[in-house]
Formats: C-alpha cells, structure tokens, sequence
C-alpha cells in the first residue's frame, strides 16, 4: 500500500503526490537491475512488495523545496528505497519475521542465504547509484545511513527481553535504525539541489524528528493496528522481545505485579492471544501508548519547525502534511 | 598470516613491504569504530584474524607507481580490507564454514543474526570512508565490488552441486565474488592519485588478472594444502559442492565411471577422507590441478603486461613479484 491508497484526513496532500509517485515507481524498476534473473526475482519482490514509498517520495520534495526538480531527483530517489528493501531481507532473516506487507518474507521463499546475499547486492547497487551524482556527500550520507541502520538493529538485537533500559536507549535504537534512514533521503534531496549548508542541515532535521516519529507510530501500530490492514502480525514487538516506547513506559508505571508479569511474558518469547491483550491494556493503562503519541506529535512538530528557513511554498506545505500523515497512518 | 610472513622464494620482494604493512595495521584499527563496543569486538575479531593484507597493499603499490605515496593513500588502504571482512562474515554465514583462518568463524561465536548485521556495518564504514576522498569514482568503484561479490556468491550458490557448467561459468563466478575487489583496491589506488583513465584502467586489468588467479589457487589449495597452514579444513569446496576449476575439468576428461561416482560425491554433500583422496587423485589424474594452475600462471603474465603502459620503476618491478607470489602461496 502506498501513502496514496490510504484514505485519511490528509489524504487530500496526498493526492497532490500522485504524478511524484507514477515517476518513482518507474524509476524503482530502472536502476536495480542484475546480471542474474535470480537476483532481480528476489529483488523485484522485496521492492514491489507494496511499500509505502516514503523515503523516494522526501528525496523529491526534498530537491523539489530546494529548487530542483528534474530526472536527476527521481534516479536519486531510488536509492534509500533500494537501501530499505535491502534492510527489510536482513531485518526478515534476523528477526525471522513470518509476514511482510502482507506476503511471506523472502527468507521463507529462498533461503537465508540467498535473501543475505541479496540484501548484500542491493546495499552494493544502492550506493553504487549514489556515486554517480558528482557529489561524493550524497554517497557519504548514504553509506553512513547504511552502518547507523546496522548499529540501530544490533543495539536492539542485544537488548532484547532485556527490559533493563529507558526512553534514551530506545531513541538511541530508532535514531539509528529508522531516522537515519528517513533523514539521509532528505538530506540527499537537498545535497543535490546543491543549496547551502543550513538548509541542507534543516532537511537532514526533518527528516531525522519525522522518522523518529514514523517509528513511534509503528511500535503503536505493532500493539493497534489490525493485523489484514498493517501487513504483518500484531504483537510482533512483543514476541521477539523488542522494548518499545509503550512498553519502556508501561514496565515504568506498572505495578509491581504487573511489572513481574510483563517481564514473564516479554522473556517467554511466544506470548499467547490473551497475554498480548492482557499487555495491550497495559500499555493503555500505564499511558504507555498515549505517551507515545504525544512524543510523535511533538516530534511531528519539530519536524515542521526545522522547515522555517524555508519561504512558504507549496511545497514546504506538502511536507509539513506528509509529517502529519505519519501520526494519522493505521499501517 | 601476512604475505610478509611467508617463507618462499619471492620473501625478499615482501620484505620491501615490511613498513608498508606496518602502516595498514595502524590505519586499519583506526577507522572501523562503532560507538557500540560489541560491533568493535566482532570487527576486530575478523579485521585482525591474521589477513594477508593483499587488498590494502595493492591499494597502497597502485597510487605509488602513479606517484602518489602520503598519508591518504593508506587511509584509502582500509577500504578494501574492510569490505573483505564484510564479506568474510557474510560468506561465513551463507557457507556455513567451520573454520577461517584458524579460529572458528564469528557467527559460530556470535550468531548468524549478529554476523549478518556486523557485515553490514562494515560495508556501510567502508563507503562511507570511500566516499571522503572527493572523488565519487571511488566510491562508486568500491559499491560496485559489494554488488558484484554478491552476484559472484549467489551464482555459486545456484550452481553449488549442479555440475552442468563449465569454465566460463567459474570465470564469471570468480570474477565476481573475488577478482572484483581486487580489481577495486588497485583502481582505488590509482583513482586517488589522479592519474589518466589509461592508466586507471591498466591497474584495473592488473588487479582483475591476478585476482582470477589468486582464486584459481584458491581453489587448488583446497584439494592439496596443508590444513594446519591454509588455517581452514581441507575439502570444504567438495563438501559445500563447489564447482571449481579443477573440477570442471575433472568431470570433462573423467570416464563414465569415475564422472559417475564424482558427481555422487559432489551431491551427497559430507565426503569422507577415503573420498576426498579418491577425488583429489582424480583431479591429478585427469590433468585438473596442472591445468588450474597453467591458466593462472597465465593470468599472472597478463597481469604483469597490463602495467607496461608504467615507466619501470622498482615498484613496477615490487606488483610483478606480488603476481608471481600468487602462484608461490601455500595458504
């Protein structure tokens, strides 16, 4: 599903992105391409698995508020999509999810092996493609992105069923596991519109709050979301012991009984239905999901606020809805 | 062990490098860290394992025949060896080997989820320290290598015990998974030290030939070396069904019988010792083994030409004896 099916309030500014994302498609199926049939099987259906097109669409909007809005942006903007369903087959194989968006992950289908290897070209293509924009901190930016995203998916691989931490770790984990990410598809954007550096800082500020936020949304949407809707399974955080915000805040507030039951359940590994509804009213009890929304929102706005610099435009309008967007998404 | 530490006959050619590697085991500690310790404990782990250093001293002899020989240029050494390790930890993984460089593979120690991730970061360290040097086609060469070494891996993996192809399908194989970065980590060198395409090309052809070879050899020291030595089990090609050269000609010239039992062999997955003798004789007899290494003694002689287009300098002289050392290797 991409931002553009999905029928909300902002639904309107989304619209308005429809031609944006014609283009992207078309150049996501352009740039990948290998060699080998094998690889661009696997490829093609990790990056047309229905993803939501975001980090491609701020790449455009990016340039596109920096002045600069041409062929060049689209090839750009292939690469941190590349670079995601490169994450998302490693991410599968660590976190040997069994859904995603909505289709078996790729691991299941060919393998851990081939699914590395895989992720492993796309990383390599991804960067490749970066280079050739003359501009050697737009490929800087991305291979940076590339071992922050790594580093983000080891703290959380480390700290798993270890509840011992709080709000800094977690910001820790989803500064580098998400919103560096997010952050480099603006930056880039801005990089290759060639503006000066406090503007390019702005959308790396951007981009780096609004996929803080995105995160924050997804770990309410992982205990929230209806499961047909979201693409995966419910409660996935859950069994694999993932300490999200909700949960940071509810082992916080919980009383001590409930805390040592939250702990049984979070070290078990496979909860069952009734001990993930038991945990979601928790999370709901202890505020731990409406402190969450409330440092999205905040986030939200620290997004919108680094824009300032920025003259009015149409587009710097688009952004600011697109940053709403992310607390009003259901998957 | 490094190249350094090898007692042949071309010792005193990798003597003169003595200071050279002296300097990439200092830049090579200097440029990987992770804020997080864990991913330094695995880096350092496969960073310092004992590696031959080949990559980085190619890097560092490529800039000095085209004139460039400063602190740069060993900084940009790093690159290569780095994305080596990468692929070092991912290869483990995916091969499921038992032993590299006689310690146990990391994700024996650490996990393949770990291994996976730590790889990543190294390959996003590595582009990003690429991608400091001002010239995006450094860059650029060095994602293509990750691109290509994984389609190299992922042929081998198709291919692993279907003994239907030939030649030209172990050239595009090796190629890709080794003489590709080899071929990156000359260019690199040369990129950097501003010199004419003809020139950068030269290097390229010098590396690509004499990483075709470095392979070749590869592979013939998994059939006849001594394990204690190669720091890895003999045989883990036959065993993991690799089709290399001295196979491809083992099955061409073999009898029916003999053909018809090696490819029992081959698909059984786990030859006992009485096979692995029995194969090893087969690849004597039928001539794979001599021919293995006549065609890499021929890579290395078009190696070496590939750098008469450079006035004889010593070390002109210094990466033809480092082409010839290739064939000389024990391990």
């Amino acid at each position: 599903m991409k931002l553009s099916d999905h029928g909300s309030k902002v639904k309107g500014i989304l619209d308005s992105f429809q031609p944006d994302f014609e283009k992207i498609e078309q150049v996501l199926s352009r740039h990948f391409a290998s060699h080998i049939p094998f690889v661009n099987e696997v490829s093609r259906y990790i990056i047309f698995a229905g993803g939501k097109r975001l980090r491609p669409l701020l790449t455009v909007c990016a340039a596109r508020l920096c002045g600069r809005d041409d062929d060049a942006v689209f090839n750009l903007s292939a690469v941190p999509e590349y670079l995601h369903a490169a994450s998302l087959l490693h991410d599968d194989v660590v976190d040997g999810g069994v859904m995603r968006r909505g289709k078996s992950p790729a691991y299941k289908i060919w393998g851990n092996k081939a699914t590395v290897l895989v992720g492993d070209f796309l990383y390599g293509r991804a960067i490749e493609l970066a280079s050739r924009f003359g501009d050697t901190r737009i490929a800087e930016a991305i291979a940076e992105a590339v071992a922050l995203m790594s580093e983000g998916e080891i703290i959380q691989l480390l700290q798993a069923k270890t509840p011992s931490y709080g709000e800094e770790t977690y910001l820790e984990i989803i500064n580098r596991k998400t919103a560096s990410l997010i952050s480099a598809s603006c930056k880039i954007g801005a990089l290759l519109a060639g503006v000066e550096k406090s503007e390019v800082q702005a959308l790396s500020d951007y981009g780096l709050y609004m996929g803080q936020a995105f995160q924050m949304i997804d770990d309410i949407l992982d205990y929230t979301a209806d499961a047909g809707e979201l693409g995966k399974a419910i409660g996935t955080d859950l069994a694999e012991g993932k300490i999200t915000l909700p949960l940071v805040v509810a082992i916080e507030k919980a009383s001590s009984k409930e805390k040592k039951r939250l702990l049984q359940v979070l070290s078990g590994g496979n909860p069952s239905k009734k001990e993930l509804v038991w945990v979601k009213d928790l999370l709901i009890n202890t505020g731990g999901l409406d402190y969450t929304r409330s440092q999205a929102k905040a986030l939200v706005r620290l997004a919108c606020e680094s824009l300032e610099t920025f003259a009015p435009l149409e587009t710097k309008d688009l952004l600011h809805g697109l940053a709403w967007f992310v607390l009003e998404r259901h998957k």
